[in-house]
């Protein structure tokens, strides 16, 4: 947890990759008891990659922090009981994994104002991912200087982010909405919509069908004002961005090109005010700006851009950012040393909000699979010690000790059972 | 309005450019009545590019739909006064202009409950896009085949919509948690804390920590599993992906890959069971599908992918999107075709999110700038007529006759003033 403003929220969450976990672990973040329902051994991503020596996969536990698992046999008929009488009980289910029997309709005769919030690849439940879905948005054919024949995707999983913040939204929506008037809802979130969705919030669609436009492949240049990557004296490699007007005066006194920019403008007639103008003229600006860059090395371009309020950026490994950018240590609010099992001490994030007044609960590690199994099933369904342990030897349940990156100690301690 | 399960809820937005505005809309988009603070004539992103030929901007009118508009004159002590009172009475505020006058300070003295949501570039308050906090994050060495001298930078704002998302995740958290304590809040987002984080959530800034690995800068290729685009016997191009078991199953069947894939397993001494195997044999695996689909037209493809239920995709411009994908049509539940003033008839999304039996009400157009002054002063402070008319002669506040966009008819109607 790290605000608890969520305080009180429960949701079970049947999920895998990475849409529904976010959303998973958003709530987490905000406080909220998130329950995962694991197969016994864990689900089909557990072992995605990168995955550390002993098997447990950093992209797992770096979706899943901050939330309980209970490990299940979902094959068979009690397993799949108990997780309905879990989602009742907790009153929110969060999947991206269609089954028949936890559908909204089937819970919703458990506990009539039930919130069920689906995320599928496409409205008809077709499979979708966030790369098959990108492919279709136009952006792959306008992303470093590709085109419909050689295209060039993201690596940034950008719809799924944005998929799963909006099935935590949505679900805070449903949530708001049944305390007060006692009903409950049924979200469905396909990630394609998402993206399409994205492209007429944008204006793209807009632009294609009015004006008959697409957008054009320009590299590195930002669309529409002015922005472009430059190389320094040293070798490094900066972002420079000016949208604003404000941006643009920046810049322009940061570099010391009022002169060079008025005759660029009288050339070329245009007014850089307007940033429409200097978008038309980016290439002009770029080698003035690129003269001036490549002729300095990063400090002192650091230096002045910093008095100058220039909007800009240093291009960075994720070794780089992690050893030198203060905004990534310990020390920012939002980072924090934790230890999870079978990975050790790391860094980890919580949410990115902060909360005013609000104190900052520690992060807590992802859980190994089947780790909360029993405190779950005493707290939300208050299973004494001997249906426990009838639910374990018959393995319809399974306890820590059945997560595969827990043997051999690579998971740390295996846990006895409380039964 | 989408779905009315907001209903009631009620936000003043004082925004520019893309993470602020999305967060808006998302919550207009649920049913909030969500009102615009404008500067008389528009703010500094009103006529951000694309523009129609009357001047209005495509990108605006695409994040600003379904809100109302109040222009004001942001300088004058009584404009901010009434932005001041209107903040108080709606009680929350999102913004990304940071305004002393309009702190959560100031506010919380004119209602102590009230909730601010700020949106920032960095967290210290300096300025940061979308751009220059993803030149930090690393995505752009390994983009297109880029490297940290030829970065390759996202075209999709994709920490600008995960931003978005999450103000208007945090807004509900806070609005949730202030009908069972009473209490406001004041959340805070910093767009590079977005973006950071998400690298500790997909695991990649624990992997350079621990493990000393630099994710590689593999072009298409999918990311610890296969996948990666092909070109057609016809000049098309499609993206494949095959990461759970199911779709590399039904990838190996549609492409009748059994003897090829087994001989290769064979040979590398892997499994293709493991998708960090096909990983390893992306390449050798790429070879075998390429020449598959290099002997086939796209109508072929199609028909074999998805009887085999291969989760693949189409590269598409936005262009072919919206003439050729159903699911970007008004027949799809998430569009609809609406009338923007300056703009015309279009097609234009609502939320992405279904929300079972709630009906779906109309998508309401982007507000002119001041379109609403009248009616928000009159319904949130019950300013009279009179009242109202001193305000616009003394120029303290605009309506819609005063947008740029909207003179010589370009932008509807010219409406008469109410007083």
């Amino acid at each position: 947890m790290n605000h608890a403003l969520l305080k009180g929220l429960r949701v079970i969450e049947s999920s895998a990759f990475v849409a529904a976990p976010l959303a998973g672990l958003t709530l987490a973040q905000f406080g909220a008891d998130v329950i995962r329902i694991d197969p016994i051994g864990g689900g089909i991503d557990y072992g995605r990659l990168p995955l550390m020596p002993g098997g447990r996969s950093l992209y797992w536990t770096g979706l899943n922090k901050s939330k309980r698992s209970l490990a299940v046999d979902l094959r068979s008929p009690r397993g799949r009981e108990l997780i309905q009488e879990l989602a009742a009980a907790a009153g929110v289910l969060l999947t991206n994994i269609a089954s028949s029997w936890l559908s909204h309709a089937v819970l919703a005769e458990r506990r009539s104002d039930v919130i069920t919030c689906t995320i599928s690849g496409n409205a008809d439940g077709s499979t979708a991912v966030d790369y098959t879905v990108n492919c279709a948005t136009g952006y792959p054919a306008i992303t470093g200087g590709g085109s419909l024949d050689a295209p060039v995707n993201n690596v940034v999983p950008a719809w799924d982010f944005a998929c799963g913040y909006q099935a935590a939204f949505a679900i805070l929506a449903a949530v708001d909405s049944r305390r007060r008037t006692g009903e409950g809802a049924e979200p469905k979130i396909a990630l394609s919509d998402v993206a399409f969705c994205a492209l007429s919030h944008l204006g793209l669609l807009t632009e294609v069908e009015l004006l008959g436009r697409e957008r054009e492949s320009i590299g590195n240049h930002v669309y529409g004002a002015f922005g472009r990557d430059f190389g320094t004296a040293d070798g490094r490699r900066v972002m420079i961005v000016a949208i604003s007007a404000g941006q643009w005066t920046a810049l322009v006194q940061a570099c010391d090109a009022a002169a060079a920019m008025a005759e660029l403008e009288s050339s070329l007639g245009l007014s850089f005010r307007n940033e429409g103008d200097r978008y038309a003229a980016r290439e002009s600006i770029a080698a003035v700006v690129a003269s001036w860059c490549a002729a300095r090395p990063l400090a002192e371009i650091t230096r002045v851009f910093d008095q100058h309020r220039v909007c800009w950026g240093l291009y960075r490994s994720v070794g780089d950012l992690l050893a030198n950018d203060p905004r990534v240590s310990p020390a920012a609010e939002v980072f924090e040393q934790i230890e999870t099992a079978g990975v050790g001490r790391h860094l980890a994030a919580g949410t990115p909000v902060r909360v005013g007044a609000q104190p900052r609960g520690p992060i807590r590690p992802a859980p190994l699979v089947g780790q909360h199994t029993d405190e779950v099933l005493q707290d939300l369904l208050g299973l004494d010690s001997a249906t426990l342990g009838r639910l374990h030897d018959a393995r319809i349940v399974g306890g820590p000790e059945l997560d595969p990156t827990a043997i051999n100690g690579a998971g740390g301690p295996r846990r006895e059972r409380a039964v």
